[in-house]
C-alpha cells in the first residue's frame, strides 16, 4: 500500500487550520520571516520511522522552500537517539509546522512500531500480520499504511470493498450458504467474500459454498489448526480475537494466513520524537 | 467547554466515508431496512464515559429514527461492567454505525479517564491540569472537550489565541520585555500573554515586564515554589515539563496554577466498550 | 448494485445549477408558487425505465412537497405509450424541475433498454453481460447503476478496487508471473487480480500462477472455448473485445462467465419520455 | 463560445477520482513512475475533433509534465485514421489518464461531429443551427461548447438567462401580451424575451408586444414562411420541433433566423478515437 | 429581482462563523438555552426596509424555532421610530444572531431608502434607475436585490451576461461596427448588446450597426436629448456618469430610458435600526 | 494584525465569480489575451491607501504575470492626485480585474481613512480606538485589518474570544460577580474576561471581582474620569458609546485605555481612486 497525501489531505488542513488559524501571534510578530535556521529531529527510543512524506507536507504548507535531507528511510527501524531528519529554511515557518508535523509522526511512527513487534513474531511463518477497522475515525487510510510500513498487510478497508459475512449476517440469512449466494447476486465481479466462522462445521459449510477467505473466529490453537488443514488451501484462513504480543507465535504457527489485530491501531503509543534548532 | 459536534462534522463525515463509502455490502444485501433490534453498550474496564454526543451524531446521521437512552451521565465515572447506552432501530443501520461509533467513544473516554487520574491526584489544591498541542492533527477540539470531561481545564486552542514566547522568541528578540513590547503593539485587546520561563531571573523579568501567565519550564519543585511566592498573584502561574502521575502531587503542592501534561493526548489507550444486539 | 443517490449529489446540484442558477425568471415571475397542477410522464417507446429516484430527486429538490407516484417498478421493461409516473403539486415546481428530470431519467433508461438486449440473448447461459470503464466522465455510479437496472453485472468500479494487467503491464513486468508476484506483494488481501490474455500460452501461464479472473481478449470462438475448457474453473473467464448484438449469442455459448460491452454506456441512445400537464 | 476549463473542473476531478481513487493499483505496482513512452489519438471514423484543451486537462492533472502536441486544430474536420495527437512523458501517467481523457474526447467530438452534419446542410442560407436544453445533466457548458466547436450557435445557457414565454406560462396569464408585460416589469434590462407561438395570430400578437424572438413551435414549412415574412425583421426567427438532417435545408429555406436541434446533445454517439503507446 | 436566499448562503455562513466560531462563550454560560424573550426592532430614523427574509434566515440557522413577526412589509418606506419586526424565542440564541442580522438589515436597507431618493426624483418620467457594478465584493446579488427593493431596476449582472462595449473596446477593434461585428459571431443568441459613446457621431455608428441598448457617457442635458431624439426608438439610452440627487431629475427629463447612478451601492450608510429585549 | 489573505480567499472568489463568472464576454472576444498595456491607479481625494495586497490578489488570480508596482506603502496617508500603483501586463487581464479590485481598494482604504481620523484627535494621549462587531457581515477579517491599517487598535474578534458581559447577562446571572464566577468556571485560561458598567457601583464590584477589562457604557466624561481614577490600572478601560470625531479627544482626556467606535465599520465611504490604462 502507497501513502496517498490526497487522502489525507483534508486532515493536514485542519490540523494547520486548528493550530494556526489566522497565524502565530506570537512567532509572527518576533522572528523576521527572513530569519534561517537548520533544525533536526532524533528519535527518544527506538522504533520504526513511519510518515515522513507527511511531516513533509506539513512544512510545506507553511512553506514550500524549506529543504528536507531525511536521513533514514520510509519503515526503517531505528535506535535510540538516531538523527531521522535535518531541515533548513525560515526560522518563523519551521516553529510554527514543529508541532503539527510532531504529532502526525509520532502517531504513524507508533502504529508502525507496533506492527513491527508482531510481525517479528512471525518470520519464518507465512502468516501475515492483518489490521481491522479499529482505526482512528478519519484516520483509516493513515493508520493502514502506518500498519503496512511497519511490515503488516492491509486488511478491506471498510465495509465497502469486500464482504464479511458475521454472525449478525448468518443469522439473519439462516445459513451460511443463503448468505453468500443472496450476496452473490447483487456485488460486482470485483468483490471477495468473507465468512467468519466460529466452529468446524461452519468452516465446512464455507468450504462447500466458495468463499474467498475463512476468518476463524476466537478458536484455539488446535481447532484452528484443524481448520486450516481442512480447507487445504481451498479458501485463504485469518484468526481473528483477543490477538496479544505473548500469543502471536504458537498461532501462526497453526498455518493461518492472516491473524487480525485490533490493539496496533485503537491504544496508539506515540514514538517519542524530538526536534532541535540551530539558528545561524 | 462546550462540545460543538459542528466543529467535527468533518471528522464524522471523513469516519463515516472511510469505513462505509457507497454502502455495507454485507449488511444491506441480507439485512432488511425494516428489521428492527435493541443494542446495548457496556465497559469492560473502569473510567469516565465521554463522547456519548459523537456516538449518538454517528447513528443519527445513519439513520436519525434510532431511538438513543444514554444510561450513565456524560462526565460520570464508572465501573466495569456498567450499561452506558441503549439503543433501538434498524438492525441494520445499528451495525452499519456500530464500528465507528465506537472508535470515537473509545478515544474520547481513554482522554477523559486518564485526565481523570490526574485531577485526582490535585484534589483539595487550587492546582487545575491543562492539556497541550500534543493533540492528534484534527482533533483538537475534541481531544480538548475530553480533557474538560475528565475535569480538565483548557489551555490556549492553538498559536493564534494566546501569546506564547518561549525561549526561541527570547533569544531572537534579545530580552523577555522586548519580546512582550514588541507584541503589544501588534495584538488585538482582547488576547493574553504568557511567558515561558527556565530561571528565577526570567521570572523577575517577566512580572516587572508584565505578563498575564508565566510558565515555569522544567523547573524542580522547590525552585517553583519560590517562583510562586514572588510572583504573588501578580500573574498565573504554569508549571510544565515531564509531568506523570507519580509527580503530580507534590507539583500541586507546591502552589502553581495550573500544571500541563501532554501525555494525557498524545498517547491515549482506548477505554474497552462493547456492543450487544437483540433482535426481535 | 444499489443506487446511492449521495454518490450522485454532486451532479444533481450541478444539473440544477446550470439550468436554473437564481431562479427561472419566465416561471417565477407568471406562475403562482402556490398554483397546483398535477403531471404525468409516458413512454414514447418501449424500453426499460431506469432512474425513478433519481428523477424523484430532482423535483423534491425544487419543491419536497410534490406528490410522486410511480405507475411502474424500476428496472420495468414497458411498451411504447406507458404512464410511468404521475405527480401533483406546485404548478412552477414541476415546471421549472422537467428538464433535468427528463434529462437524467432518459439517460438511465436508455443504458438500461439497451443492456437489456444482450442480456436478452445470453439467457438460458450461465453468462452475465458485464460493463466497462466506458463511461461517461463523472456518472460511473449512475452508469453502472443503470447497467445493472437492465440486467447486467457490474465489472470494477476502476483502477483502485481490481487489479487488471493488461499488454503494457506484462510486457513491462516480463511475464505474467512476475507481474502477479510483483503486486501481490503491496495489495491488501481484499483485492481481486484479473489478467488480460491474448494467446493460450498466456492463459497457461495465468492459470499457473493464480489469478481471479482471466480475460480473453478480442480470441475467436473456437480459441475461446479451448481457454475457457482449460481453464476448468480455476478462475472465472471474461470474454471482451468488440462484441455486438449480433455477436453476443455465439460468444456466450462457449462457456464464459462474463462477456463486457462497451458500447451500453459509451454511446447512448435517450429513451424518449415525454411529461404532460395537467392544471386545475 | 468559449471552453471554459473552470467550468468543468468539477466533471474533470468527479471523473479522475471515480476512476483512479486511491490510485491505478496495477500500474502504480508494475510501471515505475520515470519510465517515460510516447503516445498517439488516432481517430477510427471521420468526424470534427472537439474537446482537445479538456483532454490535455486531465493528463496535466495527472502528470503535469506530459508533453502535449496537437496534431490537428480544435473544430477540424478529419479522416478516418488521422493522428491527431502526440504525447510523451511518464508512462504510467499516460496510462492512467488514457480512459478519462478519451471518454471526454469522444463525447465532445461526437457532439461537435453530429452538429456539423446539420450545419453543412444549411450552408449558404443566413439560418443557424441552435442548441436546446436537453443536454447531459452537469454537461451544459461542455455539451453547447461542443456544439459551438461543430459550427452550431449556443441558445440560451438555462432558465435564468432568458425568458422564454412557453403555452403554460400564456395559458397562466392570459395573453401573451400580459405575460410579456409581467414579466418585463420584473427583469434586469440586460435580458432578452423570446416567446414560443403555435399559430399565425399568436405570431402577430408577440410582434405587437415586442419581443426579441419569436419561436415557431412545430409549424409546417408553408406556415413558417408566412410568419418570417409577416415577422420582417421586427424580430429574430427560431424553428422547433423535431428537426432531422432529412428536413434541415427546407426549413432553412424558409428564412428563420435560427433552426433549434435537441438530438445532437440528448442522444451522442461516441467519435470513435484510439491512443497507442511506443515505450522507448 | 427577487431575493434567493441560496445566492448569499456563504455570506450568511461566514457572518456567523467569524462572530460565533465555537460559540458565544459568555452568553452560552450564562443564559440557559431554555429561557424565553420576546424582541422587537425599530428605526431610528426613517427609510426603506429592505432585507427582511436575510435578517429571518440568519436568526433561523441559530435556532429555526424563533417566531417571526415583521411588522412592515419589504420593501416599505417607513417613519423614524416604526416597530419593524417582533421575534420570540429562546432569549440566548435572539442574542448570538442579534449582531449579525442588524449588520445585513441595515446595509440593505441602506442601499434600497438611498436607491429610493433617486427614484422618488424622476417620478412622473419613464426613466429608470440602474444599478452599476460598483457593488461590494462578494454582494452583487444582495446589494442589486436591494437596489430592486428601493424601487430600482437592475442593469447587467456583472461582465458575463451582456456585452458592454467601451472606449478601450472600441479602440482595439478600431471602431464601434467592427466591434459588434466581431463579438456577434461568438455569442449566444440570447445576449444583448450595449455601446458606450461619448458623441453623437459615435451614437449614430451605434444605431446604424444596430445594438440593443446605447449608453451616453458624462455627457450634457443638452446633447443627451439630441440623442434620445435621434435614436427614436430603434435602440433604448442609458445616461451615466457622475449622477447625483441634486441632477438626477434634469437628466430623466431629457427621456433617456434608464439613468445609472454608481453611488448607490458603492458608499452605503447604514440605516439605523435597534433591537431591544423584553424577558419573561 | 497582519493582513491574512487566505482568510478572505472566499471573498475574492466570489467576488470574480460574481462579476465574471463564464467570461467578461466583451473583452475576451475583442482584446486579444497577448495584448500588453500599463495601467496606473491615483487618487481622487485624500486619504489612508489600505488593501494594496487585496488589490494584488485580485489581479494575480486573473493573470499571475502582471508586474506589480505599489507607489506608496500600505497605511499611508496621500494627497488627492497621488498614483499609488503601477501595473504592466495583458490589457484584457487588467480590464478584467479592475472593478472587482477597486471595489475592495476602496472599502478598505475608506476605513482607514475614517479611522486615521480618530486616531489623529487622540495624538499624544495614551487612548487607542478600538473597532467593534459592527463590521460588514463576511468581511470582519478585512474590516479590522483596515481599521488596524488606519491606525487603529482591533478588539475581539468575536462572540468566542473574549468574554464580554453585558447589561443582559448581569440581570440573567443576578450580580456582576455571579456572572463572572459562573464563567470563569468554564472558560480555557487563556480567555480575557469584560465586563460592561453603567454606573459607578458596577464598577467598583467589577474591580472587586477581578476582570481584565472594565467598558464604561454612554457615560458622560466627569463619570468616565471618576471611573478611571477608581480603577487606578486595576484593569484596563474602554470607553463605548455614541462616539463621534467631535468628541474624542474629550474622551480621551479622561484618561481611558480604549474608545470603540462602530462608524468607522459600519457606514463605509469609499475612497475615490480611479485606475487608466496606456495601451503600448
Amino acid at each position: 500500500m502507497k501513502l496517498n497525501i490526497s487522502e489525507i489531505n483534508f486532515l493536514i488542513e485542519s490540523a494547520l487550520k486548528e493550530d494556526i488559524n489566522q497565524g502565530d501571534i506570537t512567532t509572527l510578530n518576533i522572528i523576521p520571516q527572513e530569519k534561517q535556521a537548520t533544525a533536526t529531529m532524533h528519535t527518544k527510543e527506538a522504533g520504526v520511522i513511519a510518515g515522513l512524506d507527511i511531516a513533509k507536507e506539513v512544512f510545506h504548507r507553511i512553506d514550500s522552500s524549506i529543504e528536507w535531507e531525511p536521513q533514514v528511510a520510509e519503515g526503517e527501524y531505528v535506535e535510540k537517539g538516531t538523527v531521522i531528519l535535518k531541515m533548513k529554511g525560515s526560522y518563523a515557518s519551521l516553529l510554527i509546522a514543529e508541532r503539527t508535523a510532531l504529532n502526525f509522526l509520532q502517531r504513524t511512527s507508533g502504529i508502525a512500531t507496533e506492527t513491527h513487534k508482531y510481525v517479528a513474531l512471525t518470520e519464518g511463518t507465512n502468516t501475515k500480520i492483518l489490521d481491522t477497522r479499529k482505526t482512528l475515525p478519519a484516520y483509516r487510510h493513515l493508520d493502514k499504511y502506518a500498519v503496512f510500513a511497519g511490515g503488516g498487510t492491509n486488511h478491506r478497508m471498510g465495509l465497502y470493498d469486500m464482504v464479511m459475512i458475521k454472525d449478525n449476517h448468518i443469522k439473519m440469512a439462516g445459513t451460511i450458504t443463503k448468505a453468500v449466494e443472496q450476496i452473490r447476486a447483487e456485488i460486482p465481479n470485483s468483490i471477495k467474500i468473507e465468512v467468519e466462522t466460529t466452529s468446524f462445521k461452519e468452516v465446512e459449510e464455507a468450504v462447500a459454498v466458495g468463499v474467498d477467505i475463512i476468518m476463524l473466529d476466537n478458536m484455539d490453537n488446535d481447532l484452528t489448526r484443524k481448520c486450516v488443514d481442512y480447507i487445504g488451501g481451498r479458501a485463504k484462513v485469518e484468526a481473528s480475537g483477543n490477538m496479544s504480543l505473548e500469543r502471536i507465535a504458537s498461532v501462526a504457527a497453526t498455518g493461518v494466513d492472516f491473524i487480525s489485530v485490533g490493539a496496533i491501531t485503537h491504544s496508539v503509543k506515540a514514538l517519542d520524537i524530538s526536534m532541535n534548532f540551530v539558528t545561524k
